[in-house]
């Protein structure tokens, strides 16, 4: 039983916020880690392009401007990629599989689109590609739905699983801003990037409820058939009607199985404000999970951020220090599920989906209106639970806000497309989906 | 590549809720784990005491009435230990262990008052002792810290680790209930057992905070010096004042690492009602972990129950599948640390702890009585952030409720002993401690 105390050589891509924060984390827990692991994590070579990033971290270690030249270095173990982006991410990722190293990757992007390519050529040479630091920062998710729940057949997941739109929903509802000042007050802080469309517009909550499907469903990673909205069109009203009804406003990835296959969809969606989903704010992240025999459970914590997504870098370092020795066949698999037993269930589209809705209409300020949309929504088959409608003197719109009973998308488009032609409509209808999670489910 | 696809061969010790459920889930689920392990988890051996709780079953397996049968049977691999209770349990580990059998336990008190000794004789003979089931049910906590967390320097844990104790204090808030009455409920609804005490006076928890306390820092199990106050002795009132000064009262385990060593302890706690920790209510346990990378983390689900207990059982086993062939000593570490990287850091006693606390007085109702009461706290150097008094026109005592700032517990308990000696104080004093925890810390 002698222990391989060998360190566990590390080369690391990229030297920005999370690679800066793993020199840090590594440095800092070198004891704390050394004692778990019985060796140690040593970064041996790192790839920089600003050598600048590399001030006040005294990293004992070779340093590349050149990515390649850590992929391409033999006495390395481990490669961290953590420089984002498709290319030349992608190049090198392959590239360091093939030469026959393991591979820690914080790189959502890359997976959600290329992940079934890099698992299948890390699966042929028996290497890890360990991706917890790519979703949702220190929540060890991942592990948690491939390990912890190993034993379920688990039926969805839900998850407030991008930061930045939660910091700006968060302060919609709390502060009464429009989306522009929530945006601008992100970006001061930080929390979002020059270009905000990929938080705000859905794209990385996407890469990130693809990802954890197939994790959670033994499913090939399929970012193509991710139904993607964003928050850019909700208005403070809508927070404040949703509010008035009983809900809050979250930017929520969805994935479930159905009989006929797998919703995979990111939108803002209503859910009750008494769920504890409802409470997670500003940067936080979190991710309800349903599963048959463990019931509902529930992951929180920072989901940004250098250090956090740190901790689950070096969580994925010590879990591969610990196997790379193992026979690969008995690891665990990187989707969760044995290579050869992933299915591609169908992923469904919006328009197989039921649920619940909320509609915001901007309609003509006169009498008998509401009787003429309530007959379009009737004669598809939809039903309303509950309407809010104000009087407003003299204006010549005015919202009607419904609650829609569940339905299938595709009648409520049918009525949808119905609506627009009536003439007491003005301009477009929001709809937005409801989830009417259970806190005791 | 080859993986060894021959069954696991599981022994279960006991057939009562937990086991009935592992059953359970294995059989429904048996398809999706095979898929996740690539092998079966088989159940061959089961020891029953009585026969009529395999009824409906239909479980394919020898069965004895003798767990000794079970433990010395050459053809089983991983034995799983749910019967429950110190002896014959203890017994039986030691020998499924002795004869070269990995062990999957949900026993928290064996664990507790045992674990050095069962872990040790594991360590011995490069054996595995998984226990995910004896912490918190189908929340995967104990991984989560292990690994999850591998990468940070773990400060403290609080947790709402039992159900019962959580669901009488969540009826003592939402309906006004007082203590006996809640515990009625709790018993007709089958989450008390006819004896409440493990639960409701602490044991339980203190058992799991014991646990975590030891995967979290390091250190040996300890659970003699494991501090232990229930709930029995709270009033609907204190509830009320609590809610009145904007905490909630929940029986939370924590431990955290100081200095000087490490706090252990079981109690009522205030906190914050704006915390999500408060709004865990009913059945439902939550650990907050603060570490220095991931920040705040805090896990959700269900603590307790057939399924849920029998969801952590499964990833344990899955666990032991997935590793029985590899080298002993890169698997994870029975207490996250390797054995010979266990550090005893002392736990503290109370009288060392730093808090805030909760003071109930029963005064008598004249003038002049707080301010004794302030004097006495002053000349121990404790001061007074808050407090409630109400005119009660006629009573001989009144309460008089203190919001203390954060002091040694040896200086309070100091103030509290002259206290009592002043004649206006009727009665016993009741001190709550306050962990005023921040949600986005």
């Amino acid at each position: 039983m002698a222990l391989d105390t060998a360190p566990v050589r590390v080369g690391i891509l990229g030297m920005g916020t999370v690679g800066q924060g793993t020199v840090r984390v590594l440095q800092r827990n070198a004891d704390e880690i050394r004692r778990r692991v019985g060796r140690e994590l040593r970064i041996c070579h790192a790839a920089v392009r600003k050598p600048e990033r590399l001030h006040g971290l005294e990293l004992d270690a070779r340093v590349s401007a050149d990515p390649w030249a850590v992929v391409r270095d033999p006495d390395i173990d481990v490669v961290v990629e953590v420089m984002g982006g498709i290319d030349p991410a992608r190049a090198l990722t392959l590239a360091a599989l093939e030469s026959g190293k393991h591979v820690v990757t914080a790189n959502k992007a890359l997976l959600a689109l290329h992940g079934n390519e890099i698992f299948a050529a890390a699966q042929a040479r028996g290497l890890m590609v360990a991706f917890e630091a790519a979703v949702a920062g220190a929540i060890p998710i991942v592990k948690t739905i491939r390990e912890g729940l190993a034993g379920n057949r688990i039926q969805s997941l839900m998850g407030i699983i991008n930061g930045t739109s939660n910091y700006i929903l968060t302060q919609m509802y709390r502060e009464s801003w429009d989306f522009e000042r929530a945006l601008a007050a992100a970006q001061e802080l930080g929390y979002a990037e020059a270009d905000p469309s990929l938080d705000v517009d859905g794209g990385d909550a996407a890469h990130k409820i693809t990802l954890m499907a197939s994790v959670a469903f033994g499913i090939p990673v399929d970012f193509a058939h991710c139904h993607v909205e964003g928050i850019r069109h909700l208005q403070r009203q809508d927070v404040a009607f949703a509010a008035e009804l009983g809900y809050r406003i979250k930017l929520l990835g969805i994935t479930r199985r159905c009989d006929d296959g797998v919703e995979l969809r990111v939108h803002p969606t209503l859910i009750p404000a008494s769920h504890l989903l409802a409470s997670v704010e500003g940067p936080f992240n979190a991710i309800l999970v349903h599963s048959d025999a463990a019931g509902q459970s529930i992951c929180y914590g920072r989901g940004a951020g250098g250090d956090p997504t740190a901790s689950a870098v070096v969580a994925d370092l010590v879990d591969v220090a610990r196997t790379m020795t193992a026979d690969p066949s008995n690891r665990v698999p990187h989707l969760a599920f044995q290579a050869d037993a992933l299915t591609a269930l169908p992923l469904l589209p919006m328009a197989a989906v039921e649920s619940a809705y909320y509609l915001r209409i901007e309609a003509a300020n006169r009498p008998g209106v509401l009787a003429q949309v309530a007959a379009v929504l009737a004669a598809h088959g939809v039903s309303i639970e509950a309407l809010i409608q104000r009087e407003r003197l003299g204006a010549e719109t005015v919202p009607i806000v419904l609650v829609l009973h569940r339905c299938r998308e595709a009648d409520l488009d049918a009525a949808l497309v119905q609506m627009a032609q009536l003439p007491v409509i003005g301009g477009e209808v929001l709809r937005l989906r409801i989830e009417n999670i259970d806190q005791q489910g």
